[in-house]
């Protein structure tokens, strides 16, 4: 890509993957599931999402305060009060937490309650929010767009790079292609060839890139099997009430079934997820 | 779609196209032609685009200041000394401005400058943006997504609608496919179909759709027969030396060739360009 | 493309498009419309259809006997009584006639009734095909893979003249995207690419790439106004009652229209239709 | 999809997958992996090919005599002798063989020499070849286009069982996407979703899908995780040399790396590699 090409994110010949940490979490070398709702939604729902996370193996807890969606008439999200209820929930379980930003002007309240920051597909190209999270100290979950190539990806990681943070963990979510059978294509070749080329930490999300709950472990074990270095899952305790994307969602149940599943595929290929390390050696979830 | 669908973009039965207006210029009647620098370089660059366009028979001007770029590497814009360029080029030869706004921060910024303010394809589904420039008395151009389906298109000018700023101009500007001969795909037939079932006038770009000068010409000719409201053009005074995007620019002889060409065309359907209307008229250019 | 590439289809500089003549009609030079129904399906449906082509100033006729369809359970054609329909109301009313081959096995049957043999999009790169039809001296229109990239379908005419057969005629008729809104993406760009990398005639299908009727003038308008050599195009004489698209036929009447439109816009860029030659000038149709 | 929908592929609730046997083989219940050569090229490149296959551990052997290409000028195949060499090699190390066709024509030639007849991406809506296909006792592995929906492919296959064959083995190769990192963009979900609602077994190709032999391996072991009934992998003795395809080609050695990779993903899963069976049992390969 000559001039205007990645400098920062590729990986060097025999270069190890970055670890990046979050709370008792670091991402880049066991297997690492988050895990959650997609959509905050009240007290209770996110208490027993959290819980079913917890229970079920997994490391930090998702959910969307902030919710970009399609049309102005559905459920746009909480907000601050959602990110109130994640937060606490995570802190009780030592869960470190992760949301979505789907604007700068957001950056003040998203960093005095989340983790990680996640910039979703649809905002994978806004460079002026990518500008503001390459100035402060704290992870970036960045998904792929669902129109954007490898090249552009690893460009929009870049600009992270490019302007101070490097805490930067990619995840692959679907592409579109002709075929809408499944809500997305999930490139998980795209997946391993930019694990190989790229140095940052990749997940893969099964639940946006199927849409339907009983293709996501399947497509787990799969990204497992093909080397991604962890999950980010949609867990719901009551799916068929769920305010967004409930098809999609995993029950508790499906999801222990899920964990189990990956471990043993894991260990199949000699990996393992990760081990939560105790709060004193990291400092405490914030 | 049902409840979550659009309520206020579709046209009803018989309803006239929306007629959105800034400094002299009228669009959703006559044809109308934008034209420009892809990115505002320097004063003398600014004032011989400005001239081609004028020259020409184009209607207003465009040029990009603040520019969303694949790679952090290369050229962003010069950013407000080139909305200042752009801005006197425009009152000069009395031709209102159009360019591109990035995120809502820029607004205060941009609103001085500029007629129009323009979302590029990467923030087409910037919910905060498109809120922020809801609230605004100030006409925006919507340009299509390249991964954005019609719906999805759709509804993020519902958006702009729905928060109560109704003077949005869509924007075809091309779509991905699996074929990557030319830069995009110009959805022309999607073009003509939203023009049907949407009441907000509609413009094609050839530029970026095609990415190559020599496309230009051909596919504002089929944008003017398949009946759209106007074109948004790239014309440089040295497309060779160009920041940006030089191959699909247009060289002010070549302007006004496909100038003439859409005008024999439109003449062909029963249309013709818009007139540029007195100043008097219109409370004079910003 | 180097050693693998195209050697016979590019056009060398300043050289005129091929002329491939069948019947009375000539393709390459003045713009040729090329009409009848998806289906042929009984002698009165063949025979309203054949005269409303002929009254609105069409050229060929077209219309399918042996049908390749996605499901074994729909109609699959008439078959060779379906051919004998067509090649009479052709003849009745001096229109040469085009129809589908799926397989060489068919060749005799089908050169024994039709002027043209056209490669369906499904069957572009039927190599066997190919290969059988670049033995015979008769013209072959070969549409464009809904899948297949541009340097895919040029190949696909190269395997034509590689085995000796230069009348081909190449048909954009669209391809697939993520965007499904439309039944194909027309790829009206890639015509005007094409039309000036390749000597051979390019025509547009406005019909199976749009799905529906309504739009079928707009792109006709627009693939006359961006320089294609002609159409291909669905009439039915009640298409509420086709057996196959139905939904994106023009009935008689809207032809008429679309004709009237065509030719102004040929006009205004100094264009026309073809004449239709005397038939002693051409030896007659077959 | 209503009348014209698929009537005999889907799987009842509770319905096992159709098992299909070729030699002393049986796709459908365990893990089946056939391996070899793009193309066949001679005597000593298919015998080291085979003995390789052989010795990793696969099932069957696949290698192409004719070859559908995309350019008239690149080697179109050995045609019969090499599909004696195919079936030479077959015989002596009781493996079954697969070999592709390209056209009704070539049916008694192949049927004389291989197992199972493949049907290539770009033939898979040959409704002519598939016919003639649905007349024959002999397996058919039908791959998926790669401009083709799942409904589409589901179809084609259809037409085999509507013409009375049940032998049907379904190939997941990669589709088309606007990304062109990679050779296609593999849909393991989307096998993953046709492996639950269609009885037919279905095998995923990570060879053509990636076009990038390192890519082989992590998708061979994804598509096991996930639940596929086997692979169609390429396998050469020297990838480096190969007349077709070498890049996605696997060596020898790294065809046994992957197929112990497979192997421990099938046991985490509770599958396991397909018993070959005695040929008294079956008859003896052909």
């Amino acid at each position: 890509m000559g001039a205007t090409g990645p400098k920062q994110v590729l990986r060097e010949p025999g270069e190890a993957t970055r670890r990046v940490r979050f709370g008792n979490v670091e991402v880049g070398g066991d297997f690492v599931v988050i895990a959650g709702p997609c959509a905050l939604e009240n007290q209770e729902q996110v208490d027993q999402a959290a819980h079913a996370v917890k229970s079920g193996g997994g490391h930090a807890l998702r959910g969307g305060a902030f919710k970009p969606r399609t049309s102005p008439y559905t459920f746009q999200g909480m907000g601050e009060p959602g990110l109130k209820l994640l937060t606490e929930a995570g802190r009780r379980l030592r869960m470190p937490v992760v949301s979505e930003i789907m604007d700068a002007a957001q950056l003040p309240t998203l960093v005095e309650y989340v983790d990680v920051l996640q910039v979703g597909a649809r905002n994978m190209q806004n460079f002026s929010l990518l500008r503001a999270l390459s100035k402060i100290d704290r992870p970036v979950l960045l998904k792929r767009g669902f129109g954007a190539t490898i090249d552009e990806w690893i460009l929009a990681a870049e600009y992270l790079l490019d302007g101070g943070n490097d805490q930067v963990v990619l995840c692959e979510r679907g592409i579109r292609s002709f075929d809408n059978t499944l809500r997305n294509t999930l490139d998980l070749a795209g997946m391993a060839y930019v694990k190989q080329k790229v140095k940052l930490p990749i997940l893969v999300d099964p639940s946006h890139s199927t849409g339907l709950s009983w293709l996501v472990t399947p497509m787990a074990l799969a990204a497992a099997a093909a080397g991604a270095d962890g999950l980010l899952v949609e867990v719901h305790p009551t799916p068929e009430t769920a305010l967004c994307d409930g098809p999609q969602a995993l029950t508790p149940q499906a999801f222990d079934a899920m964990m189990k599943g990956v471990g043993a595929v894991l260990a199949a290929t000699g990996r393992r997820f990760a081990d939560v390390k105790p709060l004193a050696a990291v400092g405490g979830v914030r």
